[in-house]
């Protein structure tokens, strides 16, 4: 007989890109492994280089980025890890982006435009990833990009457990902040048992064409805690005009609750002031100090991205997190 | 000098699979092309066979089927035929798909499921399409699952146009009925110059958890003509709820407005009698004689595949088919 | 040190399509485990539904499928649940096809034709099969269509053991209902020990060219006891024409064995009006009541299947099962 | 506007390896262009060595080899070619093998096998090559190896023609050296106006199991002219046999037809020897001196060639050379 | 007949993006065309967004990117320009890098580090690029990173001529500054008549082991004039270092040619100081103000270009633009 | 529960081509495992067939073949070895390539040639080679070319080793046979701890123009021991011209080093008389008793090989090997 037998042995190794290294660490220390160590520095032109400090031969490697600002230097620096990887002989890759990156560019919204989170799935794929884990995606149609096992984890239990300790005893109305997202503000009052719903409508006054657009509310909302929900807050825009229509057509109060805190530019300023009593995110992305205000709450993703890896690693049942839902 | 060389030419030739030849003679007649003869028939235990009776080498070949029940017999023929077509050495493949199929299957609504509509497209890139042409997809990120162009047509100016024309001294609210479809009615609404927007939430009772699901109108629709819009009609229970909620909640008429006819099972009894005043749809999908009804208006969409077909075949732009929307 | 370590254990679940639930059935006690349980259904328009009721994450995948008519539904069933079964992260995928479908078009006859059985091949590699499993293919060929490995299982000693047994005393000639099938043939008469061969020469009489096709025995069958083999009997034309031919030329009796039995449309007419005194096949396809007839024998397949997929799950040989030959 | 705009033209350049300057230089002659000037050499370890003297940019190419021995050096040395040509921007790129290599190795005859005809088709695909012509393949099923067009030339309709002309008066029995070509048999009987077929059936003497196996003529070839027919001779030791059987049954005379004439190591003994009145076969591969015998017959393949390369790259058909049927 | 006809024609669109606008304009005067407009701007959180503005089908396109810092951000650009225009149906897309970005990684110089290098070109084709056109690569075999034509311009003709003609009366030697451009240097020296050679080695004084590393100049270069050649300046150390051993050495004076002016950080600041009486670059990157210094000449790269992609564009031959070398 | 399941073992199978029995065998004998029996022949018309003798189901597959003249054989040997190890559900497979073949057409030189190298990697890819082993690439980038782990094994410790015993003594001096080189040179300096270096400058004279090219040394060597170094040997005309070079510019005595000794042609001859003293070469190469003379050393590799195939079986560091800078 000619083979040489052994039992293999199965091995969980977790890397993590420089973006966001707070959330890194949090994830390990929930999974109860350290961050592999390696070497990461950006070349005076810009290039990214990194290397592994130990050998990740047959391992089952879990890489986790952040994809906030400078976002294609963090995209590109997780490709090149997934690239290492592969050429290392890791066994399986799977790339952890809490944050999907270019989310919003999923389909061609006029002509000649790139769909770019498709691209950004075809990279992956190109790089060796063979599955991606990643939290709230902005439609999860995005999911079927990738050619592969996508974990699709999802932070509105954690949000809404949130709301739902904090205002216990308002009479809540959820409120989608546009016309786009009244499915999720839906998925939102079911989750809290059922209240009424509403959404901001963007409209030109049919006897005023020439003039700008005007936001009315659509639902009922009078004398209620209002919580606007989005995937996520960029430069709060929207949100902060949602936030002032509903208070000025009688909201009790107005909770801002989301999942990725992108915060860019005038979100500080346009959140703090539009009269919201309390903003929450999670801290898929990377919220430092001076993007923070009174009246912002971070909640921690880390334990429900640590407990999807293990069940993967483990061959659970990620969906078994979502009560079958995910 | 060693090579011979000659003038290109380059010909369009048009083929249909046999679910809707209606539709495929009424697009060839505004191409001003005859649809190419083939051989296509079922062997006795349901195997498709398919041959064209004219050498298709070097053409620019566009591919029509119309995704009806029987549907997976449909679209294995389409997919034969554009194996066939590539194996014959045609210069470029178009799959035409008026109705695109297993749209709703877009993404996992729960875990262990399928993404049915990415390994459609995958499917067609398998057996050789080099692009596709659909009307109205389900949710607009379908186009980012095929590797490849997608000309995706829009039916909306057709069927609004019908409803301005047709309801023009009414006062119009515009009606998704569902919570998904509400930035869709958006776009409806602006196309008809900004009128009032609702949608149907389904809620149950918080205080009869266990009671069935009622439906709420969010908006104000009371007094108004109601333009209820969505994709696709198939059985036509959500919609025809949709249309006795309204009329319940004080809408003076319901019209409704959508691309595909589907109308399986039940949904000609259930629309023929759920108040609506008219039903119009288009003919993306063949409407047979039993499953017509009185109040049913079928627009054609030939002309606007035809124009789109002329357009890709002349490098000429389909975004202008749509003032550079599309 | 920073990995985290396990034993990796491996295990097999069993998967099956709705089109032939007792070979399933049969398959899965023989393995002892049972079907992993599912939803499926079709909507109104025709399009198939699967989601699999328990975690599969990290499983050895073999999904069976009997490709019987309806067949293109149950060919895309097939490959759904192969697209969720990757996309729920089965380790590997084995599509289980007792039957190949399309495997008589597994050439260009004439132009302009498609390769069917290249294209099956190729939606299974795109859907996420990794390795295919099946029976008696119409060509041997197909094993190269599909990338990776085909578990390619022979029924002929089955049905070459049965016909041993039960004729054991006769003087036995193979006979080729046509000239296709002559190797095939004469792999039954050396597995009967060397019996002699005939076929079923289809002609046109020199002399009469606008005449009809006549058939002509070519080998020694006078007094025998013919076997007319071959892999499928589908309307059962040609092989009812071979045994009505066989008896008019002086044949003893005439025994039919073949290992696929559609049995199409006029074939339980024809085959049991045609003068043979038994018809032999195995359950590769479904055979429901109303097409059995006196004198049809139907052989199991599942127990061979149910070795194979063991042998494939524990690394063993599948070449072994057929003494080297497979 | 931006873009600057010209006509295409078209232009065929004709590529040929070294292995058979004879087909190559008499298809350019009847193509009427020259074969494009290149360097080719083998380093001292046997690495080749190829490069274009002219610029190929644009260029529809049509690569020839012919794929004697030593096989995999020109197998190799044409995928170079088609390497070169591919990164030197040719527009399209046909290999023509008018002999295509391993095609013998078409399946797995036992397990732990390759398909290696597969593997050509899949490298030829890697290298570059959009299409492959060739001339009668083993199996036909070889053209569905490769994913894309294949144009299947058939030499029968040369063969017939020379044997028609040739053998006008006899009584004519096609004849199958074994029983896999008895399909092939069928056909050149049908060309041949319908005459009888015949095939030889090696088996075992059931009464004396442990002695080699005899040759058995299954069919009708007493006083006739018998045509054995085969795809290609190789060593020649099986058609040699067939002849000797067929002389020794009573045939009148016996001519060998086959389109590839490989030739190999005692051949032409065999051949020479066998007591066949003519072996024709055509110029697919090279039959240089040495190989030559009296009562050889080489008919020119490169007619045929020419017009199909003429067809390709003037988008006419090539199923038209064969009346439809290609 | 079925089929429409008419005369192709063939339209070249040129396309920027936004890294190097100077570049850009200048190669489309040479060209005479204009660059085709587009909508190109940073989200707020970074992720990039393009549109062309006007239709691109059937064209034949060239993107130009110039791969300065941030470079992430100009390679993600020009992906989503090339995926757009592949949604768009542009005919052919050829990406035109002058300075391919990440060329230095290679190669694994040690182990678990990426071959960005690769990364690179494999997402340039995952986003459809059929094609890269790219000048100096820092070494040759990047070319065969990618799965298609590279047209690989050279600029040393170039900088070769202005040396001729700048230093046409003095001793020259060219010096590599490392022992990996050694080759460069010989292919310098014969471009300038044959004359001398030399590099320096950086070397550990084998009886000092713990002490900094040591320049040696290996070659003749006592009195002359030294070309120091490269194909990049990055932050100059190794260049300045070089320039400082030569003129330490002996050499009447120093000279630096180079390719590609990345010039980063410290770099004008070491090469205006290092004592080199001229740095001569071409201008593949952007060279602003700030980085420009006294003795720095800057060639323009852009006829090249333009000439190249004329040649691309025109079926004509790039191998031509460099006496067939190329 | 519907699962059955088992603990994985994991076995490690070794395979050899037939190029250079020895060297599998004694990498086999440092692996402990034998040689897995194979049938390997040559069909009369070059055509190589190959099947295993046991099952290799599941096993990690390392297959060893040495790329020596008919190098195309061995190539086309090995890929159908891969073939069919994969078609045969090998579990994982590296092809383990002591010699790169066709490693020195790395890049275009010239417009028009194939990178042929990138092919060989392409074309392991195809046939379903997981990963490659290889030792001392002609140049590093080959890593690159495919798409997959690389594990690039180095020789040159070994070598260094073998001449700093056998040379302790002397001055030494490391000698590049041309420019390209010098980098190698640089390394094996350091290795031998930083003794000087010099090149071969292949030069024409200026004022001569029209005679042949002359060789100058650059760099000190008078008096040294030169150890001349290159990755490999094939007729060795560069090589022995260097060392008459050194000798005649009063080297002492000059040793050769290079990993593989191709040894075609004329090398025996040239190098037993150039003068050298000592030839070392490795076994990565069969060298057969006619190659060998006087002064030829051969260090075997195998040691090394399979050191590495043990680590990447048992999931350790090849890295490791070389101090980490592999």
């Amino acid at each position: 007989m000619s083979a040489m037998s052994t039992i293999p042995k199965k091995s969980l190794m977790f890397f993590a890109g420089r973006a966001h290294p707070e959330l890194a660490e949090e994830v390990a220390k929930h999974l109860d492994v350290s961050i592999t160590p390696q070497t990461a520095h950006d070349f005076a032109n810009g290039e990214i280089f990194v290397r592994f400090e130990e050998s990740v031969r047959g391992c089952d490697a879990f890489v986790i980025q952040s994809h906030t600002n400078p976002i294609n230097d963090w995209l590109m620096e997780q490709l090149l890890m997934v690239d290492a990887l592969k050429r290392a002989s890791a066994k399986r890759i799977t790339a952890v982006m809490p944050f999907y990156p270019y989310a919003r560019q999923d389909k061609k919204h006029r002509g000649r435009e790139p769909i770019s989170a498709r691209l950004v799935a075809d990279m992956f794929k190109t790089a060796g990833a063979d599955r991606i884990m990643t939290v709230d995606l902005h439609t999860a149609q995005i999911q079927g990009f990738f050619d592969g096992p996508v974990d699709h984890l999802w932070a509105m239990p954690l949000l809404a457990d949130y709301i739902r300790d904090s205002y216990a005893d308002r009479d809540i109305a959820v409120v989608s902040p546009d016309s786009g997202r009244v499915r999720l503000a839906e998925k939102w009052s079911e989750s809290l048992g059922g209240c009424p719903l509403a959404f901001i409508h963007k409209t030109r006054d049919p006897r005023r064409p020439n003039e700008a657009v005007a936001n009315r509310v659509v639902g009922e909302i009078t004398g209620r805690t209002c919580i606007v929900i989005d995937d996520m807050i960029d430069t709060g825009g929207t949100i902060a005009g949602a936030v002032k229509e509903l208070l000025a057509d009688g909201a009790a109060e107005v909770v801002i609750a989301t999942t990725h805190g992108v915060l860019s530019g005038p979100a500080k300023e346009r959140l703090s002031t539009c009269g919201a009593r309390e903003v929450v995110v999670t801290n898929t992305l990377p919220i430092p100090e001076e993007k923070r205000f009174e009246g912002l709450t971070v909640l921690s993703i880390a334990p429900l991205i640590a407990r999807a890896i293990h069940e993967v690693f483990d061959d659970g049942s990620v969906t078994s997190l979502f009560n079958g839902n995910a």
